[in-house]
Formats: C-alpha cells, sequence, structure tokens
C-alpha cells in the first residue's frame, strides 16, 4: 500500500500529464476506467469483481470544459486536504466548491461522480484522498487494541475494546491510518446491533477471544475496510452472521466479501475475501427447529437474480444449493430466532456448536 | 428514580391486584393509560407533553383473554430480565414468546403492543424493564468519563472519551446504569455524523470544553436517554446543532426537547427540556450568506403543520417567528453549508460566535 505521500505524487503525476500537453499545445486528456458492470469480472483468485481495464479518455473541449475543470479542482482539493491533514465529507466537498465560480457544482449528485471519476483515475479509494461519506462505520467490542493518534498532541492512543461495558467503539469513516494489536482468534461480523449486544452481554468475545462487529445491515464502507484491513494486518479468519435471508446472503455477505457490481474500481480496497459465512443458514433452520416466516416477493427475485446474475454465486456450488434449499423450504429465518431456546442459546449454544466446524462454512 | 427492585416491586404489585381478585372470584383486571394524541398536552413547566391521564381498563372476558395471558407473560419475562441481569431486545421477546402456547404472538406488532402496553401500565421506560430496540444509541467524543460496568468481573470501569482518536464512544441501547464524571461547559447534540467528525478533527471539545454527540438524524430512545440522563446528573446544558429545515427543527430538535405525541407515556423520560436550539436558524442564512436549497412541499406541510397543530411551536412566539421567516425566504439550509467559508469555519468562527448569545438561542 503506498503511503499518504505517494497519493500527493499520483496527483502531481496527473496534472503534470496534463500540463505537458497543454505546454506542447495539445489538447490535455484524462484517462479513466470505464465504472459499469459490464467492465467487470468475478476473479476466484483475487477474491473481488474487478475491472476489465476498459478505459474513457476525457480530452478537453467546449463539451467538457467544465468537468475537465471540476476534476483538476477535485484534485486539487485532495492535495489540500491531505497536506492539512483534514478530511471532507462528499456534502462538505460540493459545498466547498460553492467558490469555484463558473465550476460549482449544481447539485451534489455532480460532484459526487467527479469524485468518483478521480477515485477510479488514481486507483485509490476515496477515503485515501480524504473524502469521507457521512455514514455510520459500525461498532466494534472484543479482545482488539485499536491504535489511532490524539489529535492535539499527535501521540498515538491505544483504544481498548473489552474497554466499553455494554457500549463500543465507533468506527470512523475513515480508517486509513488505524493500526491494531491483537490476539483474537478470528472476527465475528453481525448483521444487527440487537444480536451484537446480545453477544457482548453474554461476554462472548471474552470466552471465545474474538473481536465482535456490528454492521448494522448492509455494512458501510468505513465498516467494510476496517474488517478488512484489520483481517489482513492481524490475518484473521472473518465469520460473517446474519439472517438466513437474500438480504444477509447478498445485500451483507457478498458485498462484505466481493463487493458490488457498481463500484467495481473500489472492490480491491473494500472486499473482505477471507470472510466466510457462518450462518443463518437454511440447514440451520432444520437443525435447530427455529421459527421462520414465508419468503417474501422480494425475497424470491433476490435470490432468483443472484442464481442467474450473480457471478459469486454462479462461481460456488455450495451457494446454489444453500439457495435452492431455502426456495424449496420457502421461508426465511432470523438471527434473533434463535431466542426461542433462551436468550443464552446463541452465545452458549449455538455459535460454539458452529465454530467446531468452521469447515462446513459457506464460503 | 426507583431502583431496579423497585420495577420488580410494581410488578409484584400489579400481579398482587389481579391474583386478588382472582381469590375474591371477581373477574380480573388491569389499568392502562391511554396512548393517544387525544390524552396528550404540552406542559411547558414540566417540559414535555404529558398524558392527560385518562385510563382504559382491561377486564378478563372471552375476548380478551389472550390479550390478558399475554400482558401477565410480559411482566413474568420482564421480571425474569431483571432478576438474571439480561436485556432482550424487542424482537427477541418476539421469538422468546413462541413457547407460551395459545399465548404465542402472531406478529412482532402485537408483542410490541403489549409491551408499550406494559411499560406505560407502570409508567416505567421499557429499557428499565430491561427490554430494549434493535437501534443505534449514537455516538460521543468530548471532554466526558462515562462509568460502566465490566460484564466479566462486574467491576466498574472507566470510559474516557476523549482518547478515541478519529473513532468515537458507541452508546449502548440501554443507559439506565451509566453514571457519568464531567468538567464540560455544555452538551453540543448534533445532527449528522459528517459535522460530528468535522468537530472531532478541528479539536473542537478540547477547546470548548464540551461533549459531543452525534444523533445520526432524529435521535433514538437511546440517544435522547442518554443526554438526558447526562445532563440532568451533571446540570449541563444541551445545545443542539442540526440542518436549518422543517425536519431538523420539529423532528429532531423538537423531539429531542419535548417527545412526541404517539409515545406521550414515555416523553417524562426520554424529553431533554434543557435543550436550546443553536442553529443552523433562518437568520443564520443572511448573517453568514450561507447556500439555500428550495424549500420542498413536504417541508412546507411540515411547517404548516406545526405552526397549526404543535402544541410546543404554538407556545413559544420565538419559533413561530423562525418559521415565518424561513416560509417567507422559502429556503431551507443545510450544516455543511458553512463549508463554503472552508471546513475549520464552523469550528473556528460560527460555533464561537454563537456561544457568545446562547440567550439568543431558539426555545
Amino acid at each position: 500500500m503506498p503511503q499518504k505521500n505517494d497519493v500527493v505524487e499520483k496527483i502531481r503525476g496527473e496534472a503534470q500529464v496534463v500540463y505537458r500537453r497543454v505546454q506542447r499545445r495539445q489538447k490535455p486528456q484524462m484517462r479513466l476506467p470505464i465504472r459499469a458492470l459490464t467492465n467487470v469480472r468475478y476473479r476466484p483468485q483475487a477474491g473481488y469483481f474487478q475491472l476489465r481495464g476498459r478505459n474513457k479518455v476525457r480530452t478537453l473541449t467546449v463539451s467538457t470544459v467544465k468537468t475537465f475543470a471540476q476534476t483538476l479542482k477535485m484534485l486539487a482539493m485532495s492535495k489540500e486536504l491531505i497536506t492539512s491533514g483534514r478530511h471532507s465529507t462528499k456534502r462538505e466537498a460540493y459545498y466547498q466548491a460553492y467558490n469555484w465560480a463558473e465550476a460549482a457544482f449544481a447539485s451534489q449528485d455532480e460532484s459526487d461522480t467527479v469524485m468518483d471519476d478521480v477515485e477510479a483515475m488514481l486507483a485509490v479509494n476515496r477515503e485515501r484522498l480524504h473524502f469521507r461519506a457521512d455514514e455510520h462505520g459500525g461498532e466494534v467490542a472484543g479482545e482488539l487494541i485499536v491504535i489511532d493518534r490524539d489529535r492535539r498532541s499527535r501521540r498515538a492512543i491505544e483504544i481498548d475494546c473489552t474497554r466499553f461495558g455494554s457500549g463500543a467503539y465507533s468506527v470512523p469513516t475513515v480508517v486509513e491510518d488505524l493500526r491494531f494489536r491483537t490476539d483474537a482468534k478470528f472476527v465475528l461480523a453481525v448483521e444487527t446491533k440487537g444480536m451484537f449486544e446480545r453477544l457482548v452481554e453474554e461476554d462472548f468475545f471474552h470466552a471465545f477471544h474474538c473481536i465482535l462487529v456490528s454492521m448494522g445491515g448492509v455494512p458501510s464502507r468505513a465498516c467494510r475496510r476496517f474488517i478488512r484491513r484489520l483481517a489482513d494486518a492481524k490475518k484473521l479468519p472473518v465469520y460473517v452472521f446474519t439472517d438466513g435471508d437474500p438480504y444477509g446472503y447478498f445485500n451483507i455477505y457478498r458485498t462484505l466479501k466481493v463487493g458490488s457490481g457498481n463500484a467495481a474500481h473500489l472492490n480491491e480496497f473494500f472486499c473482505v475475501p477471507r470472510a466466510r459465512f457462518l450462518g443463518v443458514t437454511p440447514d440451520d433452520i432444520v437443525e435447530y427447529e427455529l421459527p421462520t416466516h414465508p419468503l417474501k416477493e422480494v425475497d424470491r427475485k433476490r435470490a432468483a437474480d443472484a442464481m442467474s446474475n450473480d457471478p459469486f454465486i454462479r462461481h460456488h456450488k455450495p451457494w446454489q444449493q444453500a439457495i435452492e434449499r431455502m426456495l424449496k423450504m420457502g421461508v426465511r429465518v432470523e438471527q434473533q430466532a434463535l431466542a426461542k431456546h433462551g436468550l443464552e442459546f446463541v452465545a452458549k449454544t449455538y455459535l460454539p456448536r458452529k465454530l467446531k466446524q468452521v469447515r462446513t462454512f459457506l464460503p
């Protein structure tokens, strides 16, 4: 991974290409990868959706002059942010551009698109350009020390995630500079805050030496990046625990593991290839006699789409079998359904049993 | 505030009323306050929407037998939770009730309604019955030490909210047993995580000796209760910083300060009467030359509703004037619009100026 200065160098490099062409009295150009599903493939070995490498070239003309100027200004803003040690939300970036005269954006949609272009052009994630979203980063409790920096003294501070009581560590939207220390054996990424608090209350992370992460539904970029950086840095397996429904399987697990189609230029940074699916599986419904709910129309549609179009599912036979079983049973199941057997069942029986057969987890 | 045992005593008391009537061969009864807007009034002195005190009586009959049984079982579940030191989400409660045979719930709507009844009947908030929602509790950074208990050792632990670097303390969904230590001068409750992280990055809480809370939109019960308990315990003023639009004024600020109509039996526990509105106000748009957006139809409707129906707004002339000004200007404004003057403007200029004129804050 390049360090911060490398991003500044990349920005300088792009600017120089433009500058040199101007000096040679040629029309300046920028080269951007095409960000669309048609330019994506699933690489099982790399472990994520990848761009196929097709580019578009943005040349300065009368019709592109505004976007061209905005792209250069956005590069300059990023350089300034990195230098000053500040970060800007996408919304703040849009408002800062109010002062760009004719190059100001008509709406945040416009500024977001230019930001996506810059991100794809430099092949680094937006957070390293010091842009961030206004989003929830997930919560953490367990055997982990996060090393951050005190804003005032610039000294390293250690955040002990075993010492939050009933609360948790809230992950910031930019996690690029965090470091980690841990003896934990695995990361358990949980769909809901309710289940996260259940496991904290049952003292699960002490008993099983792990790090709990509450994703709060579909994990945000910040949450995915946090899990990815932590898992890579400490070579930790990541187990995912969601509801047993297409939303949990595809929108949450699949997104966490391999990324998503419409942000393919980012999956490299945000996917968690070492993630494995712990549950809740259709098999669990039978084995644990869990209460279920009928599949909704949207569930069936999502499952059918995945079976025919999702390169990840099409690559993994065990997933196809699980989905077929779910469709045949016609039901979905929630994590919290385990409470039928008592609140402590999930921590004292279900998860311990599962963790003895990690090899049977869905890929 | 009664201690935990008092809640158990209340549960015992309700059960005894039922039991005694049964012994006397009378039909058992429960008395519940009516939870509806028609049974609500705004009490400026108390500082929140209050129930008018009308009750309904639930008598055991053929048609009420199921609800009657469920209410008693729910009381028993709460007693067990309190005794075991566990909490149950509303969803887990619904699943635990799968084992109640004929008294099982057909859906979570049903179990939630019975839970609301129990809450209103005992006149304590649900969290003290050890039921919690699956919701985000808000995030905290600043000059505050939260005192919680280690789950394993039961010893007190101190959580220093100045020591989270770029991250934050994530508030748990149940805050009843938290204690606080602080020398902060005020609490600043902020609408968005983006603005919260801006202020953390600008080292605002050190410079102004305050506690920052990110509400993440309309504050959840946990977040409101946290601010309320903190502000009461430490006699701290609470300043609220939202977008300048009807959603920020009513859905966020008004809810935080006085509560909401459809949960009137709870406002007593969740409102923050000492809250004052810092901004962004319609006046700020002019004073700071802020970029705006036209009011949407839904904004106008919300404002008109508040002017004619909201007892809080109708009680406070300065709010009526602010809303009239907003409607006349025809625009709304976002917190992050201050970034037009540079990212640091909000922390270095806007908030410091505002904090010098606290008396002009909207009530």
